[in-house]
């Protein structure tokens, strides 16, 4: 056994809730009984990338990883987990930014990492039957050769997992014409806290009452450990146009969103970068952005070729309205994937202009973006903060970027105060707290923004109906009445900030 | 007081589980003062339209129909139903035909009738908030002014209410381009049964998990009463073509289908009548199908006007390989209207060729049709009974029609038994027992072949939180363990057939 590597970062000690070594090790010994010895894993530093949810700013270490390989697997580790009375946490890829896939508690991180195998791809009926440890990207590869793909386009696509996806309800940039994860899951199989397996959904349109997937999907491993999905597989477009607009301010920029979608046309999708965004990515991707541009958008069109034509040129109009200072079309796929890296190198991008950042995930009715993006503005100049914007501007999806210098901890502690302030912001607009990252740890203190008492007494008898013993994902999505987002650094307890 | 007037089939003596005239009485005095004096209904002859559910076979009489006006009034009432343990059956335009608003423990029927307002109608947003009495068709010809329509335009729409379509999840033709209800209601508002007022889903994209708007989407009223809901309007489309073609046999039809799927075409609405729908609606709207054709297909085209001109071709194309014995398209909106009075005077046009008989609404994925159909006229066959077919065809979802002779009991009985053979056909075939007019009293007993022990009780569970008085809609959905469909008129108990 070798020492953790080191880490540029302050990271949690491997204690807190979880039990002693010998403890662990005897539960790995059972466990490996049920998933094989290859299916556990104990020891520290495996657990390493078990600890963090992406960017997310607290990290927890579970007792244990336990890899199943089948669903009837995946019963016997909760069954196992009942007798032992250990927390379960699902995990994907870990790519939710929520903290949906924190073990705060400790006990069992069930990777779906075996669960990986398409089981079933029909063209015909235009679905796939999956794994939930299916990578995103892997299913639209295995379908295109039946000129089908899977709709919903994470940016983590190369990596999150259909079951991740589920469990977050996904969206990504083109599903403002396709639709959110929910509308392309019809079905799935999972395992409740009690280790039944329960299915629900189908194939098939319709279905007998009472829908019961609509809970799951967008529960973060909260009801039940999903082993099987049934999904909606898409047609590829016949075409597919990608224009990039620039505009002097993102005020501008959002009419014009608002005025395309007024239209009636339904761009495939429709992203906003404001300045800082832009001048972090231009230098990397050279795509020719004008530094002191206000907000860039990217908008493409997808469909039959016929027509596009003139919705392109309809697009530029609406554009030039509202003083687009700039207006090109990618003339081929090798463009098409330039104009893309100015959105999706975005967060890679933000190493240049920062050292730390929060990134949020509110959504507003769409007519009130400019209004929305106003009040980010003033919510960074009164915390003295510099915020950079990217938008699923189409589905009013904010992903504001709240920067902050790491060493100075009433900055970090400032970031999380302005972001807990947007979200407010964007539910006071008529909207929510989370577009489609999940409540996870990191905002389910303000899950009473949203919802009375009686909606959460409702969402948490449906949560005690598969989880009476309260042990899948324990403490995610509900309010636990603890400070929201305090660096724990400070304070010295269980979780730190990256 | 008068007496009910005749009728012209038997009915249900308004006795059976109902109270004494003078509790009756007493009841409708108290509710009154919740609901207006307008709002009670308990006599006799003003119960009479509220006893049975368009199409279905069996009629109950409710103790008293309550018609609130407001939200809060609904909440009163629900309060008020538990004191006095009534059972409390919500009811829309009662044209669901699966006996989902049925009071058949008699008790409160909750009228929706004087819930009729569009709260609000944004434009910009595309979204209206209503009370769930408004009628669909109403929404629709609100939105026009605004280039919008609701979308899901179930055969009802003239008649049938949002709340109804919500608690169904209703279908219609465009749902095969647009989907069903649950695509396009974004949020509600409902009434639990101990009175709880919770409120799911709303306007924006995502929001924060749990999603509890799916399971009360389609559960007919057994979770609680819809007071208000948001939904999702769509532009109306510039332009439409529409198509009829006829074939020699219903094989080739399906096989048609089939390929216009799977070319990447996606209609608007994609339907199936066959020879004996043909045989009954031609004399009847003299749209020139000729009447030894084995199926005829409408099929609908919208969208942007660039393009329709080659989808046409595209699709007569794939209907002359299949043999397509006629292809016409309409030339104006009167023909197109006339197009469509083929398909939907279906229903009305029943009365030329049999004096009774059962609709069912299975489905099965698209791939199977042709087979569906098979397994249908075998089915036919082996009872000596007539089916006359009509298909959501591009949804799987078929509506076969089991004719019989109403003074022939034994004929009842086996157009019931043959009913019941049909979904169990679709079952084998990978489909479901509800497209979309719901479970009601019809198929609950059909509901194990679709649901594991553990599903089923995955569902009461959630049932239970929501009214674990199991006052709401009784017996509804779940199975009884009573025999499905037995003609009751023979039996003498609690109902009988038209």
């Amino acid at each position: 056994m070798t020492a953790p590597p080191p880490r540029t970062y302050r990271e949690v000690p491997p204690d807190g809730p979880r039990r002693a070594p010998a403890a662990r090790r005897a539960l790995a010994r059972a466990l490996a009984r049920v998933v094989g010895d290859g299916g556990v894993l104990w020891r520290d530093p495996e657990l390493l990338t078990y600890d963090a949810d992406g960017l997310v700013l607290e990290k927890f270490w579970p007792d244990l990883v336990v890899l199943p390989r089948a669903g009837a697997e995946v019963a016997a580790v909760l069954r196992a987990a009942a007798r032992e009375g250990l927390p379960v946490t699902a995990r994907g890829a870990g790519t939710g930014l929520a903290g949906g896939c924190l073990a705060e508690r400790g006990g069992i991180v069930l990777s779906t990492a075996r669960l990986d195998r398409i089981l079933e791809l029909s063209a015909d009926d235009r679905l796939a039957v999956v794994e939930p440890g299916v990578v995103n990207l892997e299913l639209s590869r295995a379908a295109a050769a039946h000129g089908l793909h899977y709709a919903p386009d994470p940016s983590s696509q190369m990596s999150s997992t259909l079951g991740g996806n589920l469990a977050a309800n996904a969206g990504g940039p083109h599903c403002l014409k396709y639709g959110q994860t929910h509308r392309h899951v019809l079905g799935c199989v999972f395992v409740t806290g009690d280790g039944e397996t329960v299915r629900v959904g189908g194939p098939s349109a319709g279905g007998p009452a009472l829908e019961l997937l609509g809970p799951v999907v967008g529960s973060e491993g909260t009801l039940g450990v999903v082993t099987e999905l049934t999904v909606r597989l898409t047609p590829r477009p016949a075409a597919v146009r990608t224009f990039l607009a620039s505009f002097d301010s993102v005020e501008a920029a959002s009419q014009a969103v608002s005025d395309i979608i007024a239209a009636g046309v339904v761009p495939a999708a429709l992203e906003m970068i404001d300045r800082l965004i832009i001048q972090a990515v231009e230098p990397f991707v050279k795509v020719g952005l004008p530094l002191d541009a206000g907000a860039a958008l990217l908008i493409e069109l997808d469909g039959a070729p016929a027509g596009m034509e003139r919705r392109g040129a309809q697009i530029r109009g609406l554009c030039d309205a509202r003083g687009a200072t700039g207006f090109r079309e990618a003339r081929d796929d090798a463009e098409r994937a330039l104009l893309w890296k100015a959105r999706k190198g975005a967060f890679g991008a933000m190493g240049r202009i920062t050292s730390g950042f929060a990134i949020m995930d509110g959504v507003v009715p769409r007519s009130r973006l400019p209004e929305a993006l106003r009040r980010v503005a003033e919510i960074g100049r009164r915390h003295g903060l510099t915020i950079a914007n990217v938008l699923h501007a189409g589905d009013g999806n904010l992903h504001p970027h709240v920067l902050y210098d790491v060493d100075d901890a009433d900055a970090a502690a400032r970031a999380l105060r302005a972001s807990h302030d947007i979200l407010r912001a964007c539910v006071e607009l008529g909207g929510s707290i989370s577009g489609e990252h999940g409540v996870g740890n990191e905002k389910r203190e303000l899950m009473p923004l949203m919802c009375t008492p009686d909606d959460l007494e409702a969402m948490a008898r449906v949560k005690r109906v598969c989880d009476p013993a309260g042990r899948l994902n324990p403490d995610k999505i509900f309010p636990t009445g603890r400070e929201p987002w305090v660096p724990r650094a400070a304070g010295g307890t269980a979780g730190t900030w990256i």
